[in-house]
């Protein structure tokens, strides 16, 4: 019988970020009653099984409308299809009303969630080893995961609790410049990242834009939680404010429709140019790379997207309200909880104005082993915020969440993490 | 506003096969009246949109049965799941019931087609530059897809009417040693390959997996068409033979239930040993890879196929009576039609048992520029064998396909290239 070496396989296996996050599953499976600080999951009470048949049915009769006979449509949901996807033109529809960006149907691929688009964009964008590109640090775990399986390296540009600073990105990217290195673009979330929770101010994204046009930079923003402000100011997105074609827009549905659809979207409309002059959108010369990972993207999940947005004149902001509401008050009740629980000034939190994370700064070291201690003993799982970090930092914080749980849950939660930050001080 | 040379893209692409399907799609986009004996698709009148919410019902009455009240039913389906997927046993009954197939649901993960399949495989079995796969030559596009995006290297076996020679395997293997590389795996299509046609006499089976002790491989093997034979002999899979657990087993549903659920599944049962020692299954292993490519595939997708699965007393074998029928006819018409239209003994074809394909040699080039011909004025569309073989070869050979026709449009298309390749000689 055949017995494979561990340490033979490809590192992505082997990541140590996986097996952070796999530990954080393993405790989280041990401990069931314990209350979740960690998942970062939407909350699922917003939907119904049968809305899948609901969205199912009012996309078929918005291919209806569009002239489609049902042999044509048929063929739509059940056939192989268009590479980069069939819900092109209802995303721009989606993306102009919802966040004022204007981009043409074309320049639109639809993939296997978000997880997806950042490994397509990854892999057009690096052609050799020398192709690296820069990351906010501490950074979502997703996208550092999609850069080790296809062996690129990532280039951390530290956070501040503004967000990124332009500067320091061009610095950055100077210095891997000089060290001989191409940086081919930054990944960036610009509002309520996770794990940090922090959102570039306007000046910010002017600025990185700058950059990006200085330093020849593309940026890779992420965008799950746009629409969970805790007010209805709205920050345009670095793509809305995308005068020169710098930012290639990776798109979720998973927070504001749900996870189960496994669909997301990556918005490449820079023109790319051969040498022999021809003229292509970067979302057409993607569709090699896409029909070599997952060929196209489920089109039966295409059609209960599409007719999600078909049911919300494609306005996902609009459709969201209740959502909206509901991670508002999350939100809220954990600032709340911190603010009521933690009287000690000598620990500290972040504030963010919206999304399903904020970080605590404790005086004790935050590890797998407190994890342990705080799962067992206190009833309460969050996140070491060390897992997020590319070279290591976060040793002393822990990422909350807030997503999945009622504020009473989030209250009681909190509780027990001060216990157990107090207990492990003395 | 940037532009980007094409050139400084990653060379998935710019890759010449990627170039050469788009040109196909496109000259089928120019002549949409032309018959097209180029595509592989299944004929997709078996099924209608309406078996998509049957289907949904039938695995959520499934899940019930299992004992899951409706808010579990509800996360199973809209929530993100685990990582390799929830069809394991099911998947696992409908092997050992129509493969004879014995293997440990843990051992199976589910993926976003068959193509997600090749791409993790192929990424968590080559770790270097150095670690290459053997493939069949001519080789499915699609493998040699995955394995570009990756950046691994493909090197070829040459197939013989018989299928691969187990001696040639071993002989590739140590070439590829002697040369300071690492064979890890061999790709082949074990029944009616795609593009060739070509199955794996029983003993060549037994042959490949001594070799593949003998020379320390794995080997992929990958199944599409395994239910379509022209009788019903069934010749077990390499994996069904597999004592020495040296094979992973690529699963597609797209041919046996349809392919716009993008559902496939990779069997990889093999032990893996730690250094500390700790023992699991390649599997789970894999499912780092999994989580970084489409962190785990649509749950609706997945809830589709499971409810064929359960609807059909888990043998997709019998389940599938109508359109292994159907298939039947078209092959045996494809191989009446080559009869009846090439009545010159030197242009000859080969006779596959089962399947979508067969490969028709014909002399004179078959290149891009004949396709068009052939296109306009013949109305027919076919596809060059060139674009499947990895080193050059097959520039006198067209494939055949006939999956997607009616048996009367078979025998008009075979009339019309017998045209084309008369005219072309003279």
């Amino acid at each position: 019988m055949v017995e494979l070496a561990r340490e033979a396989l490809h590192t992505s296996v082997t990541d140590p970020v996986a097996a952070s996050m796999n530990f954080l599953n393993e405790i989280a499976g041990r401990f069931p009653d314990a209350i979740s600080l960690a998942a970062g999951r939407p909350f699922d009470e917003f939907y119904a099984v049968s809305d899948v048949e609901r969205y199912l049915t009012a996309y078929i009769g918005h291919l209806r409308a569009q002239g489609l006979d049902e042999s044509r449509i048929r063929t739509a949901i059940l056939q192989y299809g268009r590479t980069n996807g069939q819900l092109g033109e209802m995303i721009a529809r989606m993306l102009e009303i919802d966040e004022d960006i204007r981009v043409p149907a074309d320049g639109i691929m639809v993939t296997a969630g978000c997880q997806e688009a950042m490994v397509i964009a990854l892999r057009g964008l690096c052609a050799s080893a020398d192709d690296v590109v820069l990351a906010v640090d501490p950074c979502y775990v997703g996208f550092t995961g999609a850069a080790r399986v296809l062996g690129i390296t990532v280039v951390g540009v530290p956070e501040t609790a503004q967000g990124l600073d332009p500067q320091t990105v061009a610095r950055v990217a100077r210095e891997v410049r000089a060290s001989g290195r191409r940086p081919r673009a930054l990944y960036v979330v610009s509002n309520f990242a996770n794990p940090s929770g922090v959102s570039l101010r306007e000046q910010a994204r002017r600025g990185l834009l700058a950059v990006a046009a200085q330093e020849d930079l593309l940026i890779l923003e992420d965008d799950p939680y746009g629409l969970f402000g805790l007010d209805d100011r709205h920050t345009l997105t670095l793509k809305a404010m995308d005068t020169d074609q710098r930012v290639i827009y990776l798109g979720s549905f998973a927070k504001s429709v749900f996870p189960g659809a496994r669909v997301g979207f990556l918005v490449a409309d820079q023109t790319v140019v051969s040498t022999a002059g021809h003229r292509s959108l970067l979302a057409d010369e993607l569709s090699t790379v896409k029909s070599m990972v997952t060929v196209n993207t489920s089109p039966i999940a295409q059609a209960v997207i599409g007719g999600v947005l078909a049911s919300c004149d494609f306005s996902l902001r609009k459709a969201n309200q209740e959502k909206i509401a509901f991670y508002r008050r999350n939100l809220q009740s954990l600032l709340a909880a911190l603010e009521r629980h933690f009287a000690d000034p000598a620990i500290s939190w972040n504030s963010p104005s919206g999304g399903f994370f904020a970080v605590l700064d404790v005086p004790v070291r935050a590890d797998e082993k407190l994890l342990e201690v705080s799962a067992r003993d206190y009833g309460v799982l969050w996140t070491p915020m060390s897992f997020f970090y590319l070279d290591g930092g976060g040793s002393h914080a822990i990422r909350l969440s807030c997503s999945a749980l009622t504020p009473v849950q989030v209250d009681e939660g909190v509780r027990r993490v001060a216990a157990l930050i107090a207990d492990a001080r003395s």
